[in-house]
């Protein structure tokens, strides 16, 4: 097997639990004041709503808007139809900012640091590049380069962004493997000419969790997690 | 004194010894080619090639090029008006890359990690984003995120990248802070509302440096070096 020049990483969902961290954050929120909601339920409709949300920056229906903002927006929904009281700005802002405080898997540190010192390593994420700081600084996780849909005012899975990568760093795409836990985001990154590597985080989408459990046939390698992907990749 | 919110740092000169790097490994290239000239007269040549050539790229009159392919166009001039038998391309590519292998100045890997525990710490420099990532690597350097006049498709000092760097950030100009060895950088910088700290690097060009050798009035802060700032700096 040929290594690959550099590795990006995904970020929601294939370096760190969102939806265990959100559901924390939430809860300890709520609990200061005196607000009561399901917790996971709420982040569960959060998340989701980010796919139509980024849909319509991607189909053009409106402009460049960055997650931040895309999390804003759907958070003020949400919050209503829960039957919360709106939040003073701050308030707010401080919510919309969990997605900056997420916690890693616990193989993550580990896992990328030994893969950083055979290879660049960067991230290639749909969150904005001050949500990728701050979310790094704070799951202590060290890469060489942060990739993020806001440099190519583009989305995954748009070629441009898979395609951007690789030509900032001065590669072929052929050079370049994602590594993700999502299948869709793997097999865009293929049809581009990128490799590919499967990460199984089955309890993402919390404990009933039916998608992504497996790699899809078209993807060149698997691995339980970060520190088994470092074992089977070759040294570069 | 308020704290400002991020740092960015130019990489040239400021961080890196670029000078005495460069024709240490020409030396060593040409030795082992059996080639002699005065590497330090090239050095100086090489990276004097690089403002007029910019320059061409800023006006309009080139279309974009990073600093890569600047370097390249520069280097196939100055090689034969130094008399030297024109390479085969692996070779070029091996000089034109000296400039992603560069030394840190003796202050920059224990300054910055000071900096980097108290602030989001970058890059903000003209090279380009492979260029930039093999030089943190090589020279040991942790950022949390480097931004590059390639981000932007234009060089410093237009206002673009200053702020474009900003934006990204999520910040306001006055909130970001750029650390340069040169004066010219933070003067466009300060014109775009950003804060400025200066670092003298008197050797940058040699010894017989003439320029930069001190700030001028409207820079805000003067460190001997990045542990100077660091102690200069309130924490954020």
């Amino acid at each position: 097997m040929e290594p690959p020049k550099a590795l990006v990483f995904d970020v929601f969902g294939t370096l760190v639990d969102w939806r265990t961290s959100i559901a924390l954050q939430l809860r300890a929120f709520g609990r200061s004041r005196g607000l009561e909601a399901d917790w996971e339920r709420f982040v569960d409709a959060w998340r989701a709503a980010y796919v139509p949300s980024m849909e319509r920056v991607r189909r053009g229906e409106i402009g460049w808007a960055n997650l931040d903002a895309l999390h804003a927006a759907s958070f003020d929904d949400l919050w209503r139809s829960f039957g919360l009281q709106s939040l003073p700005p701050d308030e707010r802002t401080f919510c919309v900012e969990m997605w900056h405080r997420l916690e890693p898997w616990s193989d993550v540190r580990a896992g990328l640091e030994r893969l950083r010192r055979r290879y660049v390593v960067g991230t290639l994420s749909n969150g904005n590049v001050a949500l990728q700081v701050d979310l790094v600084r704070h799951a202590g996780l060290h890469f060489d380069v942060l990739f993020s849909a806001e440099h190519f005012r583009r989305y995954k899975p748009d070629a441009g962004t898979y395609l951007g990568a690789a030509e900032l760093l001065g590669l072929a795409p052929a050079e370049l493997m994602l590594v993700a836990a999502h299948n869709g985001d793997l097999a865009a990154a293929a049809s581009c000419g990128l490799r590919t590597a499967f990460i199984a985080r089955p309890h993402e989408y919390g404990p009933e969790q039916r998608q992504d459990l497996a790699p899809e046939p078209r993807i060149e390698l698997a691995a339980r997690d970060l520190v088994a992907l470092a074992e089977a990749l070759p040294s570069a």
